[in-house]
């Protein structure tokens, strides 16, 4: 199935634009303090079976397994494997932001997607259209392109203006007007920038976008579904990591916030 | 050793600029169509063995381990642990242009600096410096930062002009000027654009680059070492991967390319 159709399908059934971050950093968790094995796994797990019917997408970031090193990549692929298994429903997006010449992207394509199996990946747009082409041409697949990040020095380059046109805008200009042939690009735009959200939006019509930055980057829930909402009162995955799964009671937190974020879509 | 020093030491030792890429494509290793186990190390191994005294840097592009799944990334592992082993003297750059937000990019330099010990990494500059910070702030390892790439498209944001200035212009800039505070950073120049190399060497100074796209890509080696030299008629890691590893005789093929360079150097 289609990217879009699986993330389509998601969002009516479960009635939600909660995207959970499965960024298990291992100082956080306890039991893995003596035993890495399975533990990384284990709370993830955990945080699926819990949440499985209030997100419309999973979103591993590749760096935080890394960091553990083969074990937690291990940890990853069984992460991912167990929710194909059990909830093959719920698209899978591995934040991994990556991006090379064409020859090298052809082989991070077939790790992202054929070998972890991931349902869509995050790209750097900066080498251009030719080298991500690998990504592109897989027509199952969703390519999250980066075009306003969630970090406070994110308009270092992105704000800097070509012909009056801000780079970011310009990165959604030709993604969404040349790069979408196959109907799978998305952008990541930060939800701590609402009106270069808002610009985005208007922009790419309607769209899917990653957006970050909600919860530990602070983030406003209101802003950022006002700014970023499509025609359809949709085409957002927005993403929390940290403020839901290191939450006390993690299915109460999705809950919520799924349905703070529904609030403002009426 | 910081890895400026561990560079200067091994140009003098070995009288090179030219560094391997180990990129070995299952495809191409015709002993791992039967056995992945061991094949790609044991090919890394000769090629190392071989050449050890010729050049100034393995890069291996983590992209084509990946590629073949966690069996790779410890073929990976096994190549540079044998390489700190055996020829600690020669720095490892490894090929994996990560970029991440802050929180994330400090859990990509675990990966990268503490679990598979590379001496210095290639990183996507789109986020700014504060996403790259945790690499900046180690000031024993190498932060190579994308500049002008080596793809056909480089062009497509890289040349887009800002008053007047090309945005790889800029990066080199604010890299020279505003990032390099540990003397820790270097940038990406491809072979195949001799002229934008010339310019970045004239805003950077004795800034060391790495420079992909002779071989393979087309880059010319004549251009390549005239426009990218430095006061010191040095400054640059040549990197050849595929036009050297597959060869049918590497030494050779290494040794020439080396005397090859050095030649313009004069």
């Amino acid at each position: 199935m289609r990217f879009k159709d699986k993330f389509d399908n998601i969002v009516k059934k479960n009635n939600s634009l909660l995207c959970i971050g499965l960024d298990p950093e291992m100082e956080k968790l306890p039991r893995c303090l003596t035993e890495l094995k399975n533990c990384v796994f284990d709370f993830n797990k955990n945080i699926i079976d819990l949440t499985h019917d209030l997100v419309c997408a999973y979103k591993p970031n590749i760096a935080f397994y890394e960091a553990m090193g083969l074990t937690g990549l291990e940890q990853l692929k069984k992460t991912i494997d167990y929710l194909h298994e059990k909830y093959p429903e719920i698209p899978i997006i591995l934040d991994a932001k990556r991006g090379d010449i064409g020859h090298t992207s052809a082989a991070y394509a077939r790790y992202v997607f054929d070998y972890l199996k991931a349902d869509a990946v995050t790209l750097h747009p900066y080498l251009g259209k030719d080298a991500l082409q690998p990504f592109l041409d897989r027509k199952d697949k969703g390519c999250i392109i980066l075009c306003r990040t969630s970090n406070p020095g994110a308009g270092e380059f992105q704000d800097l203006k070509f012909r009056n046109v801000p780079l970011y805008e310009i990165i959604a200009r030709k993604v969404a007007a040349n790069w979408n042939k196959n109907k799978n690009c998305l952008l990541v735009v930060g939800a701590t920038y609402p009106q270069e959200l808002a610009k985005v939006r208007r922009i790419a019509g309607d769209m899917t976008f990653l957006v970050p930055g909600i919860g530990a980057q602070g983030g406003d829930i209101k802003k950022t579904v006002i700014a970023g909402m499509n025609s359809k009162k949709a085409g957002m995955i927005i993403n929390s990591s940290r403020a839901i799964i290191f939450a006390e009671n993690p299915r109460e937190e999705t809950r919520k916030l799924r349905d703070q974020i529904n609030n403002f879509r009426k």
